[in-house]
This record gives C-alpha cells, sequence and structure tokens, in this order.
C-alpha cells in the first residue's frame, strides 16, 4: 500500500486534467460536462474504498460505510466545482482529504460518510451552496430551477433530476467537519479550526446617467455613472479600512458599453463581509444610494461541543474566523453539528490559477481529519 | 403631391420599426436582417423617385440620376446603421433629408447621387466607417473579413459580398456633402456647417491585479485592479475638463467578474477627442500607464472652397468643429471635396433612444440640402 503522500498527489492528479483552462485555472461550473466527468470519478474512487455512493433528492452524492439508517454517521466532505478560473484546491483538497482519512481512519464504530456537495460555488446560476441549501430547504427547489446561467439555460434544463429538501438524508448526518484551503492569510500553523462565518451581503448599485455620445458631449452635458463607479469603488475600500472588514467590487454590468458612449447605466456589485452586522450596515449607511440587497446571510457560529472535542484531539489548534461562505455554514445554520478544518495557504491567493498549499500543510490536514475521525466514530 | 414635411414624416416612419428594441431605441447593426431591411427599403425609395441603384464593391449603395460614368456627380448621402440601442436620427435623418432634396431641387445639369454607406458606426466589428474606409482602402479588405463579432462571427461570414477597394466608383464622385443631426449642443440656429473633425484616439488600459477571494484576503494583501480603474476614470475627466477636450471610459471588460472574486485584471478603453493632437498626447502623458492605441484618426479640415461655396449659399450659416467621426471625413482625407452639415439637437443626446431633433429643424436642414444640391449641380 502506498504512503499518504503517494495517495494524496495521485487523486489530486487524477482529476488535474478535468475542466483545465489554458492559464491553469479551472472551470468547473455545476451541472456540466466537467462536473459530470467529476462526479463519476468520485463515484469510482469511493467505491474503489468500499462505499456505497447514493445521491440524495438535492443532488448531492453520498458515499457510506455502514449503515446511516440505523445510526446517523459522522460525514466528512465538501465540494469539487469551481469559480470561473478558479484553483486546484478549493474544494478538491477537501473531498481528497476526506477520501484518504476515511482508509486511515481504519475500523471505526458509526457509519462514516464523504459527502460530495453540488453547486457550492454558485459560478453558473448565481446562488452559492445550491447543493446544500437545496438538501436542507433554504434555497426552495421551484425558485432554483428557474435560475439561469449566462447561456439563458435554466437549472431545471440543466439538470437531469428534479432536486428536492430530503429530511431522510439529513437524519443520516450526526455531524458534519468539512476540511478546506484556506483562502487568505490568517493561519500561521499548517491546519486550523474555524470558530465561525462572518455575516456576509452582497448589494446591486445601479447607477444610472444618460447615455450619450462620446465625442459630442461637452463634458458639463454628460450625466456620466462611470463616475459614481469611480466613486464608489474607491468609499467601499476606504470605508472598508476603516471599520475593520471586508469590501469589494468585483463585478460589473456596463450598457451600453461601447467605446464611443457614455454609458446610461453602470451596475456594480459590492460584496461586503465583516465581524459583525452592525458594521455591514454601517458600511452601507456611509455607502448610500439605493442598492438593491441580493442576499444577505447572518453569521454562523460553528458548534462549541463539536469545536471543543475537535480542540482536545488536535493539540494547540489554532482558531480563526472566516469570511468564506461554506456547505458546512449551511449545515451549521440548519442545526447539524458542524466543524470546520482549514490548511494553510502560503499567499493568500484564493478563486485563482495561482491558488496553493504546500504538499506537508495537505497531509497535515489529512492527519488532522483522520485524528478527527477517529475521535468521532471510533 | 404632398408638402415636404409630410414626405419627411412619412419617410421617417416607414423604417421606425426595423430594429427597434423595447427602450424605444434601435439596435441596426451592419449586415443583420435589419440591416437588409433598411437597404431593400432604401432601394426601393430611391428606384421609385427614378434612381438606378447600384453597390460598388465595398458593400455601400449608390442612387444615381444621370450618368456618373460621363462626368463626376454631386453626392449626398449618410447611413442607416445604429449603435447598440442607438437614435432614430443619426443616420436616417441624412438618407431621408437626401432623398427629399433630390426632389425638390428639381431639374439639374450634373449627375447626382444619394449613397447610403454601410457600417459607419462600426457597433457590430468594432471599425467605425467600415464602408466608407473599404472603398477607399483605409480599411484593407481582407483585415476586414476577419473581423469578428461579440458571437465570433467575422465580417467575411456576416456578408454575401467579397469587399474590396472600388476606385471607379469614387471616380464618380465630384463631391460629396452629408447632412447629419448634431450630436451635442453646439448649435443654437436650426442648421450649421462643419469646419473640422476633430483628432480622436481610442486606447485600450490593461489594469492587472491579483484575482483573489472577495470573503478572504485581507484589503492590505489585495491588488485590486478595480481601484486603478476609479483613478483612471476620475483622472481622465478632470484633466480632460482642464485641458478643454472630451475624454470617455465607455467601455470597460472584468475578469472574471464574479461577485465574490477581486479582479484579476480590469480593462478599460478611452475615447479621447481635442481640439489638437497636442492636447491627445499631453491627457495620454497625464494619465500615464501603457495603454495600447487601438486607433487614431488625425484632425480632419473640410474641404476649403466647398465649405465657402456653401456659405456664400446659406446665408449666416454657423461654423462648428465636431468631435464625431463621419463617412464624410474618410471622404475628405481620401482627397475628395466634401462638406457636411448638421441639424440641432436641443438636447444634445446622441447614441441613445432620446436623441432628438425638432420637425422645424428636420426641414430646415432639407431646405439648406436643396439650396445646397441646386448650387453644386444646377
Amino acid at each position: 500500500m502506498r504512503d499518504v503522500a503517494e495517495q494524496f498527489s495521485a487523486l489530486m492528479s487524477s482529476i488535474e486534467p478535468i475542466g483545465r483552462t489554458g492559464s491553469g485555472g479551472y472551470r468547473r461550473f455545476a451541472w456540466t460536462h466537467e462536473d459530470r466527468e467529476l462526479r463519476e470519478w468520485f463515484d469510482a474512487e469511493a467505491a474503489a474504498r468500499g462505499a456505497e455512493v447514493v445521491p440524495d433528492r438535492a443532488g448531492n452524492l453520498w458515499a457510506w460505510w455502514g449503515d446511516p439508517d440505523a445510526e446517523p454517521g459522522v460525514v466528512l466532505g465538501s465540494h469539487l466545482d469551481s469559480v470561473p478560473e478558479g484553483g486546484a484546491f478549493d474544494g478538491p483538497l477537501g473531498i481528497v482529504s476526506s477520501l484518504l482519512a476515511v482508509s486511515a481512519a481504519g475500523t471505526v464504530t458509526k457509519p462514516v460518510a464523504v459527502a460530495l456537495f453540488a453547486d457550492e460555488e454558485g459560478a453558473r446560476f448565481g446562488t452559492a451552496c445550491a447543493g446544500s441549501r437545496l438538501l436542507t430547504g433554504a434555497l426552495d427547489p421551484a425558485r432554483a430551477l428557474g435560475l439561469k446561467d449566462a447561456d439563458g439555460i435554466t437549472m431545471a434544463e440543466a439538470r437531469e433530476d428534479v432536486p428536492a429538501t430530503d429530511p431522510e438524508a439529513l437524519a443520516r448526518i450526526g455531524c458534519f467537519v468539512e476540511l478546506h484551503v484556506e483562502q487568505g492569510r490568517a493561519l500561521e500553523a499548517p491546519v486550523g479550526l474555524a470558530t465561525e462565518i462572518w455575516p456576509h451581503g452582497r448589494w446591486r448599485f445601479d447607477l444610472a446617467g444618460q447615455a450619450n455620445h462620446a465625442g459630442t458631449t461637452r463634458l458639463a452635458d454628460r450625466d456620466d455613472p462611470m463616475l459614481a463607479l469611480a466613486q464608489l469603488v474607491t468609499a467601499a475600500r476606504q470605508h472598508a479600512g476603516e471599520l475593520g472588514m471586508l469590501a469589494t467590487v468585483g463585478k460589473l454590468s456596463v450598457s451600453p458599453n461601447a467605446v464611443n458612449a457614455v454609458p446610461g447605466l453602470v451596475q456594480a456589485w459590492l460584496d461586503a463581509r465583516a465581524p459583525s452586522e452592525d458594521l455591514l450596515l454601517e458600511l452601507l449607511a456611509r455607502l448610500g444610494g439605493d442598492p438593491s440587497e441580493e442576499s444577505f446571510t447572518h453569521a454562523v457560529r460553528f458548534d462549541r461541543p463539536l469545536a471543543t472535542r475537535l480542540q482536545d484531539v488536535l493539540e494547540g489548534v489554532p482558531l480563526l474566523p472566516t469570511g468564506a461562505g461554506h456547505d458546512a455554514g449551511v449545515l451549521q445554520q440548519h442545526g447539524i453539528p458542524t466543524a470546520m478544518l482549514f490548511v494553510r495557504n502560503p499567499t493568500g491567493i484564493s478563486h485563482a490559477p495561482e491558488e496553493h498549499a504546500e504538499l506537508d500543510d495537505c497531509l497535515a490536514g489529512v492527519a488532522a481529519l483522520t485524528t478527527v475521525l477517529r475521535e468521532l466514530a471510533g
């Protein structure tokens, strides 16, 4: 039997070509050919390790060892889909580490699963954690089916199944532990334990002006929304710095978006995350305008008793909050005891081709997850 | 016979439904179904007035009265294509006014034409005045055929013909007069005479940063090109105001353009126009960076003897420069004596659904063009 380092590298390499782009990044959108290939890979790898792989009614895959209908099990897992030009570790690191941890943990007394959550990034249909939200009912299936991708294809058309909330699948989860690459530079140790997910919101600013001819309209006669955009971007950064939070304008839509036209409309999306909801509201008050709230996620505190058990077995593990949403947060909000482990990210780059974690840190993650699994299911 | 006002309104109304969008604007891109419908309309209207309509090898249409191979003729004309969400007057006003002026001028001694130039706006393939540039050779036909639209369709695929420079068609043009709606608020009188087209350039700024996760990357660790965009937009406006010129950032491309990602790249296109080329260079020097020059058009001075004749017959006509490019500028640069008449734009709005000219001003334009035609061809 090969050692864990070899197995880890072999598993990561085996999915390396799937959805890889010319830049070395990944485009693995939900319910695409690439996504199906990754799901088939998961199915085969889990089956090869003796699991029974079953989908739930929401479209997530569950590789079970033991009978979770007799007793709720210990679930590890993550996702395999990506953002546009995403990295190799966001999602796959958790799936690969979970498969290896199950093998390494050896004989346990409780049922164990690795869950592959569908459509975590929401890159295609604009709704993050769609798989876990459908599972718990946080996302209405009828609404989800009508979501459209950039080509106008609905989720209903993209999927083969008709998703639904699945109380039976949820009842099988005794607790859930997700391992994930850390996405900033918040970790000095190889592995950390998450305490909470910051509250997080998305707002759309519709900056309206008057479309006009760039070659003939006097500056004094212009109502140019690009100037309002410049102010918004500058103010969001400045106030976020003052308030100790994160604010990002990462998506724009310009109309008519022609070189020789003063735009009539610039739409700008603000992503903001903070240690408290009050700070989010303070940022919005400072920015002014009348943005549309596209999503708002309250703070999620991970289960305290579970975190205490993990701190006991992972001696000296550092604690950290995160600004990123995860399926683990969705399950915790549904009342399932949930924990998250993070693996150090040396550059803090994520959601980009340069995303990276050192092999030794990844192996420390697998070892920590194995220790946790033995503790919870042993 | 109906009076000119009725004929004018009837002609404008007859093309009103073609390419009209939900906002009341127009989308009449070159070599589309809408464009073909407009060309067929032109063909029928010119033929009904006794003209012989022939295409040139570049794809423009020429409605001739008289034999231009015996003697070069007096050519009026404009275009019928539009920018996205363009207005009803930019282009069509010149075509309709030209058809009416030919009828109103009565018997003349020289050959007369109305030219319908193809693809003036360049909205589909990104190259303005493609029809007149192909005609004169300012645009290489081989290069034009490879231009792609937003759907990846090449001009070669979109067109039925294979365009070429056409010296024979050019030799038929004794002089050219284009009537056009004014596109700013530069005119207090109903009709004005253009003196020159300002020099004009387009530059692309590639603002590079580091794509990253919006929820986890500390502000201090970010290299966010959206901040550079905000600076560019603000600086371009400020310096243009100081320098007495026009500068516009009207088109952007953001990558990956995701709500939850710090962008890795923002591309911004600068459109700048000024009374002198020195001012354009001064603006670029002040903005810094290393933009790619996508186009640069030198100043065009319209033919002085022709302008003098027009000033004589249009007593008291005000003179004005313009920042907008036109087929008239392309022909003048090719050495053809060329003039332009502008019809007052009360709001200065153009390239937008709200573009408008009052009926009385339009009729003053037809009358002026009729006077000019009698002078030049009489």
